[in-house]
Formats: structure tokens, C-alpha cells, sequence
């Protein structure tokens, strides 16, 4: 691997996570509030189809970009909220916004 | 599209570019140096497949990113810089490294 490609794997660990239109997009709706339903994403995130919403959900908790935590024992009912980790991707976001807003 | 859609649409622009494994090691290598010939790009990218490699500037060129220029007229050669919207991506780039490197 050469050096430029050495450097850049930090670069691609986020852009796994970043990288992807519907991640980005939960990502950014839990930057905006502290916690989320799965019926609170389903319904601002319109048009995700229920499959993808849960793979994903599923991949970012698997990274420990996001925690899933019962707020309700029965029938069992989830929230998600973000990490320490998955907070701190804030300012790529962010960056991402503030460029894409600029080159509309 | 719900009002986080339509708000996240900036964030999807730029997750276009840099969202792809190659193209953000093509925008660092790019970041790092003022201009890069094809050449140079296949060599510190080990082992982009040539197809891609010229898939992915063609894209970065169409979408306004990257600059091609002629430096030798016989045999034609080309160089690669970015525009000032390409070098205006640093800041994400920057910030995707810093994540990454804090949560290697």
C-alpha cells in the first residue's frame, strides 16, 4: 500500500459511515435530536424502505456509531441514540453541509 | 421529501464525492499536491484498476471538481488539478481524516 493510501484509511472509515445516502441521512436526524424511534426515522427519513432502515441501523450500531436502548418493556420498544463516537462525526457533517449548500 | 430530505440534499452533494473509496483517495492525493499527471495518480492509488481510475476523474471532471489539462501537446498528456470547488472540499476531508484517526 503506498503512503497516500496509508494516510487516507482514516478518510475511509468515515466515509463508511458518511459515505452512504441513508446513513448520512439518519446520521444527520440524530445530530438533530437526542433520541430517535424507529417510527420517528421511518417518517422523516420518507421513502427509506423498513429493510434498509433496520440494515442500517443495524451496521451503525454495529460500529458503535449509534445505541439502541428499550424505553419499553411491553411490547418491547426501542429508541436510538448516538455514541460519543457517533456524536464527534458532527463536524463532517457539518463540513459536508456547509460545501454542498455553497455548490447547490 | 420530509423537511430532514430536504435539508440533508446538501449533505448528499458532497457524499457523492466523497463518499466513494477511490474518489476520496483521488481528492487527497489531489489535496496534497498542486497538480498530479495520470501517472502519478495510478501510482500512489496501488491498485486502482485503470478503468476506475479514469472513471472516477471523469466523474470529478463532470461534476466540476477536478481540472484536466494538457501539459505536452505530442503525445498529448494530461494533468490533473482541482477547482477552487474541489479544494474547497478540504475541510471534509480534513474532518473525516481527524474522526478516523481518533477512532482507529
Amino acid at each position: 500500500m503506498s503512503k497516500a493510501s496509508k494516510i487516507l484509511c482514516p478518510v475511509e472509515r468515515a466515509a463508511k459511515i458518511v459515505g452512504n445516502r441513508w446513513t448520512a441521512l439518519i446520521m444527520r436526524d440524530l445530530l438533530l435530536n437526542p433520541s430517535r424511534r424507529y417510527q420517528d426515522l421511518q417518517t422523516s427519513l420518507a421513502g427509506i424502505p423498513p429493510n434498509t432502515l433496520s440494515a442500517r441501523l443495524q451496521m451503525l450500531e454495529e460500529n458503535g456509531i449509534v445505541e439502541r436502548r428499550l424505553y419499553q418493556a411491553h411490547p418491547p420498544r426501542a429508541e436510538y441514540v448516538l455514541t460519543d463516537k457517533g456524536r464527534e462525526l458532527g463536524p463532517v457533517i457539518r463540513a459536508m453541509r456547509d460545501w454542498g449548500r455553497k455548490h447547490a
